[in-house]
């Protein structure tokens, strides 16, 4: 099935003029078409307060002919919903969530590379995000590298960040492995971010895939990086850490994995780095598992087989207690604390959750039991 | 209150002719008093095969004075569950469960030092285990004596075997802090076992405590040292594994702590290093709590603050879901993988619990909604 050339244009279109991510932009897109959606845009229509604010700086900036040119002529080409090498699997924990920002689903994506990016979740596939500092010690790049060529051997594709230090390991070594490894970057496709993996960039280019949200010429910019941490967890059945800071932006893919409802696995390091403090503290989580060897990893991930993922037979998935509750109470039960209770403005602090969704989240954990009041003193993780 | 001599007596000569564990002596001597316990057993009376058994080889063996006499000419003392002083909470774990061989409560302890052993456990009362590997790496070694060091500061009793290694170290750490620590010794409280530890352990004895289920004179064997364990979980808030191989002394510790209901806090290492395999193991048990800093540590230990523990204030202790649960069950959900379903032969191997308990074991579990039946493959972990 051939996408028509005027839905790669109004994507083209879309994907330039609303900054991702673009909630609204992109439910516009579902409720009408990308076609229709990019013509009222385009023709300056009242499409309310939200699509406006998304495309208000760039609707007249329609370079969607050159964009597609420009890709095309790197090799590469936009990939849209419409296409049935759409990742849609990939992509599902974001279409039901059309009202957080921070989850809205892609409007399309410029990719370039042999590799099938409808191919790394799903059921039968199985596929692991490793990412981690770009400040990375000996230990973890040597973690990277060696878990890479072994999750390559094993069949899985590396997906990363293309980043100095982890991301970058991740990549090599599924390549010397021989494996399928996927690069989503915060720029245009065709740039060498950073500098000194240009060569690197190419070989992803040549053997694996390399994935971004931004068109051929769109720099990166700190904001893309966390907005794009999001595909990453997205396009792999289970984010690795390798090693992660506090605060670090590995740590935010690891959340967006968990929003996901993804397998988030950390590999523990000394205590004595503060490269390893990140992983130690998601590993207390109550959500993520901590992986000591590959062995680990691959039994968290899940089995490859396709047998194993057919409904009838129901995939041995790990269960987490928050599964099925809602963003909010997923955070709030993150910021509860296992010992101390927590006050409710604590909670709100923590969990970055608004003061006034907060009780509802409380109140859905009670009604799930996750969670116990504990007098005056506040609240605190039941299990 | 004074004790009167004859409890003594009674309950020296059954230490000595019941190795420890003794359930079944240990069990009369709650029916029938320890005085007319050792009566019956001294005077050959059968006592059913259980109590038989146990003391069969050395009922006449009583050497009730000599040990008492040889523990005083140390400054030491026979501590008896009819003194005022003995560690009643910390024993409560074993007290429950009389027909585990494993979990028999001690008849007595043999002690040695200023310290008092019943202030380690109990309401507003809060003591660390610190144990690992006697081939310990410098990182471990580090951890632990820092680590003691800490936990002393913050007013916690570090609570270890004396081993070479990471119990040494921690002795050392609470030391070197002016803490309170407590050696629980495999061996008579005199022996300067290892004999590199003899300064060590009479520094412990001068300002801590030395304890041990064994007179003056014996030796350490194999099989004490795994028995011991279970004292040294018993007398510990929590224990907190530094660094572990696979089935290690520790992680029996671990396991101990465990079964009674205590918290396991294990700390990460390099997954390179073979010395924290057992660490990175337990961490994925879903009991046991990675802790990457004393502060987490001292989190999951629970506060210090005597009124948190008051019964109007719930103290806010972290539950397990398998809390109440029976020690089969306890152990056999620990055998259960989360991922692959075990089939009942595998849970019989990996729980070590009896084929004919299994069942029953897995019932109560299926009651407790943390088991799941997938078909013919086998049982697996719902949570």
């Amino acid at each position: 099935m051939t996408v028509p050339e005027e839905v790669l244009h109004a994507r083209a279109y879309l994907l330039r003029v609303a900054e991702p991510p673009a909630p609204a932009v992109a439910h516009l897109a579902e409720l009408l078409g990308p076609v229709e959606a990019a013509a009222r845009i385009r023709g300056g229509a009242d499409l309310g307060p939200h699509v406006g604010a998304e495309v208000a700086a760039r609707r007249d900036d329609d370079r969607a002919a050159e964009d597609l040119a420009a890709a095309a002529a790197l090799g590469g080409r936009l990939l849209v919903p419409e296409d049935e090498a759409w990742p849609a699997a990939a992509m599902a924990g974001f279409a039901a969530q059309p009202g957080h920002a921070e989850w809205a689903v892609p409007l399309a994506l410029w990719v370039r590379g042999p590799a099938a990016v409808d191919e790394l979740v799903g059921p039968g596939r199985r596929s692991v995000a490793v990412v981690g500092s770009r400040a990375a010690s000996g230990y973890g790049k040597w973690i990277a590298r060696d878990w890479a060529a072994s999750f390559a051997d094993a069949g899985l594709p590396v997906v990363s960040g293309a980043a100095l230090g982890i991301d970058g390991e991740a990549h090599r070594g599924a390549l010397a492995a021989n494996g399928t490894t996927v690069a989503v970057l915060a720029c245009g496709i065709e740039r060498a971010y950073p500098a000194a993996h240009a060569r690197l960039l190419e070989a992803i280019a040549e053997r694996g895939l390399v994935v971004s949200e931004y068109p051929v010429g769109a720099v990166p910019a700190r904001h893309r990086f966390l907005v794009r941490n999001r595909l990453i967890a997205a396009l792999a059945t289970g984010t690795l850490l390798v090693e992660s800071g506090v605060r670090s932006g590995a740590s935010r893919t690891a959340w967006a994995a968990r929003e996901l409802g993804r397998p988030v696995l950390v590999v523990p390091g000394p205590v004595t780095s503060a490269l390893s403090v990140g992983n130690h503290t998601l590993a207390r989580d109550g959500y993520s598992t901590l992986v000591g060897s590959v062995g680990h990893a691959l039994a968290d991930l899940g089995p490859i087989d396709p047998e194993a993922d057919r409904p009838a037979a129901e995939p041995p998935r790990r269960r987490s207690p928050v599964d099925g509750l809602s963003g909010a109470a997923v955070r709030v039960h993150g910021a509860l604390r296992g010992h101390a209770p927590s006050s409710t403005a604590a909670l709100v602090r923590e969990s970055g959750v608004t003061p006034r969704t907060v009780p509802a989240a409380l109140d859905e954990l009670l009604a799930a039991g996750l969670v116990v009041r504990d007098g005056d003193r506040g609240w605190s993780r039941s299990v």
